[in-house]
């Protein structure tokens, strides 16, 4: 079933972020051009949705939601950046698109992902929001973002890279519930927290975001087995050749595909009590499950 | 005249920066020790003082200032750590010792940067602070650590570094007043906001910041040539050896050092309404002319 308000979503997403972007024409006009190749030049906007599925299922407006889903989506840009460069996983293919480092230079790639993040705060500090929620929503983001999210997932990753099979299925799930979960689950938690969701709900909510944030991968790992670079618009067959760990390495390629089944059950578990007021989060957590990119 | 506070405010940065840093004995080690290396062995903390004084003149409490003190000095150390490595300024000493890229290794690094930024926020937004004041900070920090400030700062210097005399005193001027200005101006105003001054005072407090800011790195460049590394603690020469625009090679050392004492007016003017109040912010103008490393 397709659900309508997500494209709606999706150009608001992407309005947002233009918005919140520095002018091309201004001065240092080369770092502006760099932050906005890494944001503006497509991307599924799988976070900013999420803040707006989540967002909607309490009853805030689409109007409240538009920094927080440009500021999720400015801190996974920003990661991609630093993600792709030499030092990192030296990738040079992002989005069908030269990656900043290859389109621009190294420099200016670390300064321009420096800068995404910074903004992404800013963005959220300017919110039209009250101050309590903006100071919810800055402390959900910076911790997923930090050492405790996103950046100490990475660090695993990088400690794990090139001892593929060493890893066991459970560390290889919680660097990923670091390293991309926790940016997903503060996406689904700032939408929630704009709309008054309280802590109850936003551990329900934890769970969808968790089962999501981890089938998100698995599809990952999947595709770069199964798929060409054309269709990812990435480069494929990566993982294998970085010797990473991945699930299909690990687990074989049907254990990866049920464990997908698993994570869908646990996604309507945790949606079932709000029916079709969850329809939109539900979309989400297929597109996850289904996506060929 | 020695401030007699100042010594126990950097050891309560130090306290609060350890504090705040994430566990060394916790996972992933590597990427929280560099963390640690790039914040703990050193520094000034020039920054975390002047939000101490600033505060201090508005009657905020120690305990107010804690976390915006860490929060400055951690972007501080974060665009320490990206400036050094080899894509930018390639720099292997700091406070003298390695630089994390050095001491750790290249991904570690950039990584390390990019949680330090996250901690920043993250401190910001769990201090004790009222909502509202708290978002003034997040919002007061953000903006001068991106674009407009800090990280537009470092994109002029990359797009300066090479075509050293080619550059007026003025755009000099600026690129320092974004590249190292807006963040000190930002520590002064943070202190400030604590202490719940107003829009006039604030202004009044750029001025000195300014002025303080652009002391700082005219003093910086003198030293660049005068001094040597050991004294330093960080590679000496080195401007002139990248062909990098500074105030000696673009004015002179005498007219350097006038324009120094240009600066110490300009201070001293801004502060004087305030009198032996101001004590602190005077004693700190002082150092950052006078310092020898």
């Amino acid at each position: 079933m397709p659900e309508p308000r997500l494209a709606g979503w999706r150009e608001r997403a992407d309005a947002a972020l233009a918005r919140v972007l520095p002018d091309p024409d201004a001065s240092p006009r080369r770092l502006h051009a760099a932050m906005r190749h890494a944001v503006l030049l497509g991307g599924k906007r799988m976070r900013p949705l999420l803040v707006y599925a989540a967002g909607a299922l309490f009853g805030a407006a689409d109007e409240a939601l538009d920094a927080p889903a440009a500021a999720v989506e400015l801190v996974h840009a920003y990661s991609l950046v630093h993600d792709d460069l030499p030092a990192m996983d030296d990738d040079a293919l992002r989005r069908g698109q030269p990656t900043v480092h290859v389109a621009f230079d190294e420099a200016t790639a670390i300064l321009a992902g420096d800068a995404l993040q910074a903004l992404a705060f800013e963005a959220l500090a300017a919110a039209p929001l009250a101050d309590s929620v903006r100071v919810a929503l800055l402390g959900t983001l910076a911790r997923a973002a930090g050492v405790a999210g996103m950046c100490g997932g990475q660090a695993l990753d990088l400690d794990a890279t090139g001892r593929g099979g060493a890893l066991a299925a459970a560390e290889l799930e919680r660097l990923h519930a670091l390293k991309t979960g926790a940016l997903i689950r503060a996406a689904v938690r700032m939408g929630a927290l704009c709309g008054g969701a309280g802590e109850a709900e936003l551990a329900r909510l934890d769970r969808y975001a968790e089962a999501l944030g981890l089938a998100f991968q698995v599809r990952d790992d999947i595709l770069d087995v199964e798929s060409d670079s054309a269709t990812l618009g990435k480069t494929a067959g990566k993982d294998v050749a970085q010797d990473k760990a991945t699930f299909p390495a690990l687990l074989g390629l049907d254990a990866s595909r049920a464990r997908l089944g698993q994570l869908a059950a646990a996604m309507a578990e945790a949606l079932a009590p709000y029916g079709e007021r969850a329809a939109a989060l539900a979309a989400l957590g297929r597109m996850a499950i289904e996506r060929d990119r």
